[in-house]
């Protein structure tokens, strides 16, 4: 399944929140890791101007948001629930932490859509809402202060699932062309020139100096530019 | 090293922040993840009820805040630098992304303070800010609509702070100890100086050349016994 395919069939569903500034940071956050999917359940205000002020640019999805009078109503269709948590509860299932409930959400979204539950700002969800789900979540917070905002809550669980559902790999690719060995090994030998010929060096100490700037340069990863601005510049030091 | 201690040394520094609720927004995401270090580069309101009230129980990070007048002195004591860029930029020293850069700090916080730079709201950080910085890091985010919140980076990036504290990997490989910024800029220094005198550098290229040799020299992650190398080396050649 394509990338865009798992996160698009990822419900966030907000249950009863009081703020509606939470709502629009909820619906920025969702869309900037590319998710689409906004269900409210008896949101204490919306629409709302607060919520679409919050949401920036992402209105349309407060636009397209389903809001519905119940978890079960939120829940319709789905093929797996997760409940977001900041309690030990006494409950049947074990708890999962963000980064592995996000990993699980994804892989059964392969199957249909899944929901991912957030309670109120104060109370949380109830123990009927969280036993609706199959799966309690926690982000480690935390100990002496757990007090995660709902919107940075939406934020970190969604940076998870996109995180789960592309693996981003290799940094981007360098932009500039990297030196050949040989272009690095001309460096080397240019800067022993230039270096022994401006008395740097003394027949005791290259034996230690000479290895650490191999290990010094060796390590840089020089570009083919880069080779050319150094040896420039170790031309001017010799000319002088 | 133990976890508290690496998070301890995390400084988030928000450069020229305009809008006080974010910097409150920072606070309270820094603090639920075991933050504390909060530094503000010429805030445009700063202390601010806004601010206060966003931080929630967090008000003592806020509290605790330095205020200082550049980045440069945001750095100070520093051993390593990273900054959030949400551009690809020209002369940007390979990207990382947000999971493996913050493994990167939490590694490098075991031999003092570390610094995560975020941008102003809209124009985000100078180039000359990211030059100052080792490391540019990238979240992850949707290329459709990439318009992270300020409070929000700060809370994904120090989620992913928290992860890799929690989580340690593999012992950072560092054999030697790292130079400090103070110690870097002073190399720099140097080699300004010392490429002046030899007349490599001309008024028309020096603007393209020198940020070229700051990208290469800053993304070596010069160990202390390296600048004192180099430094030697130079004062050879201004010597001769």
């Amino acid at each position: 399944m394509n990338n865009d395919d798992a996160l698009g069939r990822v419900r966030v569903v907000l249950s009863r929140t009081s703020h509606p500034g939470n709502i629009g940071a909820a619906a920025r956050a969702m869309k900037t890791m590319g998710l689409s999917q906004l269900v409210l359940v008896s949101p204490h205000a919306f629409p709302d101007p607060v919520a679409t002020a919050r949401a920036a640019g992402a209105d349309d999805i407060l636009a397209g948001a389903r809001v519905v009078g119940s978890l079960a109503e939120a829940l319709e269709g789905t093929v797996f629930a997760a409940a977001l948590t900041a309690r030990r509860r006494e409950l049947a299932v074990p708890m999962k932490w963000a980064r592995e409930a996000a990993g699980d959400l994804v892989g059964r979204a392969a199957f249909g859509d899944v929901a991912l539950v957030f309670g109120n700002e104060t109370v949380g969800l109830s123990n009927e809402d969280v036993a609706l789900c199959h799966m309690p979540v926690k982000i480690p917070v935390s100990a002496v202060y757990s007090s995660l905002n709902l919107g940075a809550a939406v934020q970190v669980m969604s940076y998870e699932l996109r995180m789960a559902a592309l693996t981003p790999g290799e940094a981007p690719a360098v932009e500039f062309e990297p030196a050949t060995h040989e272009q690095i090994e001309g460096f080397f030998e240019h800067l022993d020139r230039a270096i022994t010929a401006s008395g740097f060096f003394s027949p005791t100490n290259s034996k230690r100096l000479w290895p650490r700037l191999r290990r010094l340069f060796g390590r840089i990863r020089l570009e083919k530019d880069e080779i050319n601005i150094l040896r420039g510049m170790l031309s001017a030091f010799e000319k002088k």
